[in-house]
């Protein structure tokens, strides 16, 4: 694991001071051990949610393990809305005070191989296509997962190896929360169904599915350069791409033109209007939006326009 | 189901004669009641894999519900072999049966949204990517597949209400086929753990990972042309091409210069070819082909070139 962190840090030269984002849970104090194991100087940063009783007790028990491994510790107290559900605001409330804190420096997450393999798992489940299942990344500035290759019982292993004593989340044994279910229930399942290697091809899927949208979101993004951007976009370039391309340019146009996330019936509509026979019945298709507005999208010609009126 | 049937007729101008593949199963009894309800004038192919003690009969059985329905019928009895398996070899049985009796004509297979579903999971297992998790395609002609978005629930309605009695082959609940433990174990709990819709998001993530495929392929082929194809190729168009392109230009020229199915591990050593820096090292990569010649990749100055010498 040390041997992960180090490769990791020279591969996307983090330079030598880094944070680690540790909730106390066996993958951060494991990935803060094995930071500080690989040399770098480490500052763990500890959110306090506030969620749950104790919940300051345990970021106090957090640092003290990361000061005795050899780390510099800051606790963040944060205040969590209820914005898009507690799952969601709580992750907000947790990057706003990691990046708050961080000063320059990339932040380590502890995100394992396994919780990979639940996220392809939960993106499946939603069926938005490649999107949904290319998981997450291992670098994107400056957040950085060097963990995405260890396994949890390595992490675990690695705890109990040093004497350490993770804190476990009672929300990670929830069985109300469809993560829980996945890990504690689909993945052993799919595990022995497969004889094992399922949580690894899982994850060799997301690394394959996550080049394949780099590539085409690239395409897109040259499709749609070429069609105009803006509120007007030429038919043609849209109309000689792929399916799949034409698609995800149209998609980041309906963003850019302030329509919340398109669904996949909405592109198929607006991508339908490309169609010479199909306009005859349909020249305009309305896209989502803020609540004020009414937004259309009109074929007039070779163009796509946006039309905007007030409600 | 008679007017997906219809609509698939319509949509791939398919004719009005046509074969459908019938097992005696629930989902081919229903396509072929639903095909000769569309209109079509149906020939069934039932094959008779000789494999399970009775299997004569249940071809006769299958064959008179298919008259009774208004089609015509043949029946092929075929020998499987063994190689790379039973059900492969099976399964090559019956498609050369099929392509061997249809006459010019479009085969229809029974195959269902649930079907797919279980295809999406066992390519996800074995992880290469997202050329395992496309799916089957709806048309590649000959063969045509109208209920990909029918669930097999509809199927066995189907049947009861039209008063016919399917077939149940054994082997579909024998749970020694990784097949058998997906549908009946995996895909339940997953659609339990998700409040359901897991086929369906399966289906789609295989439609959408299907579209992107093709794009990336249609890119990687135009890379591979530029690079000059055949013995030797030029580095440059190949570097420049974004990484799940060059990946897909390599696997397709190793196939051309008579590798068998290269594994991502190959084809990731040949891509380091193309790295510089990486030269030093290695220059030259073995990869597989048939047993009495050795093929190797080899690099020199901004061509790669293969290098058969016999064993």
């Amino acid at each position: 694991m040390r041997r992960a962190v180090a490769d990791f840090a020279a591969a996307h030269r983090l330079g030598t001071e880094v944070c680690v984002a540790l909730s106390g849970g066996p993958d951060s104090l494991a990935l803060t051990a094995a930071a500080v194991g690989a040399g770098l100087d480490v500052t763990a940063l500890v959110v306090d949610h506030g969620l749950q009783p104790g919940s300051a007790q345990v970021a106090v028990t957090a640092a003290d393990a990361a000061v005795a491994l050899g780390a510099r510790v800051e606790v963040l107290p944060v205040r969590v809305g209820r914005r898009g559900g507690l799952e969601a605001a709580a992750r907000d409330a947790r990057y706003a005070a990691l990046d708050g804190a961080r000063d320059g420096r990339p932040v380590l997450l502890g995100h394992t191989a396994d919780d990979q393999a639940e996220t392809v798992l939960l993106g499946l489940a939603r069926g938005s296509g490649a999107r949904s299942i290319a998981g997450m990344r291992a670098w994107k500035e400056p957040w950085g997962r060097p963990f995405l290759g260890v396994r949890r019982h390595q992490t675990l292993g690695a705890c109990t190896e040093l004497g350490l004593a993770p804190h476990h989340d009672p929300h990670n044994r929830d069985p109300r929360f469809t993560r829980v279910r996945l890990r504690s229930e689909v993945l052993p399942l799919l595990e022995d169904v497969l004889h094992g290697g399922a949580v690894e091809a899982l994850c060799r899927t997301a690394e394959g599915v996550r080049a394949d949208n780099e590539a085409l979101d690239g395409w897109a993004s040259r499709v749609l350069a070429e069609a105009g951007r803006g509120d007007s976009l030429a038919i043609g370039p849209l109309r000689d791409a792929p399916p799949a391309v034409r698609m995800r340019a149209l998609r980041s146009w309906l963003l850019d033109i302030g329509a919340t996330e398109p669904t996949h019936r909405v592109i198929s509509s607006v991508a339908g209007l490309l169609d010479a026979a199909a306009t005859a019945d349909r020249t305009q298709i309305a896209v989502g939006g803020d609540p004020g507005v009414r937004r259309v999208v009109v074929r007039s010609g070779e163009t796509l326009t946006v039309r905007l009126t007030a409600r």
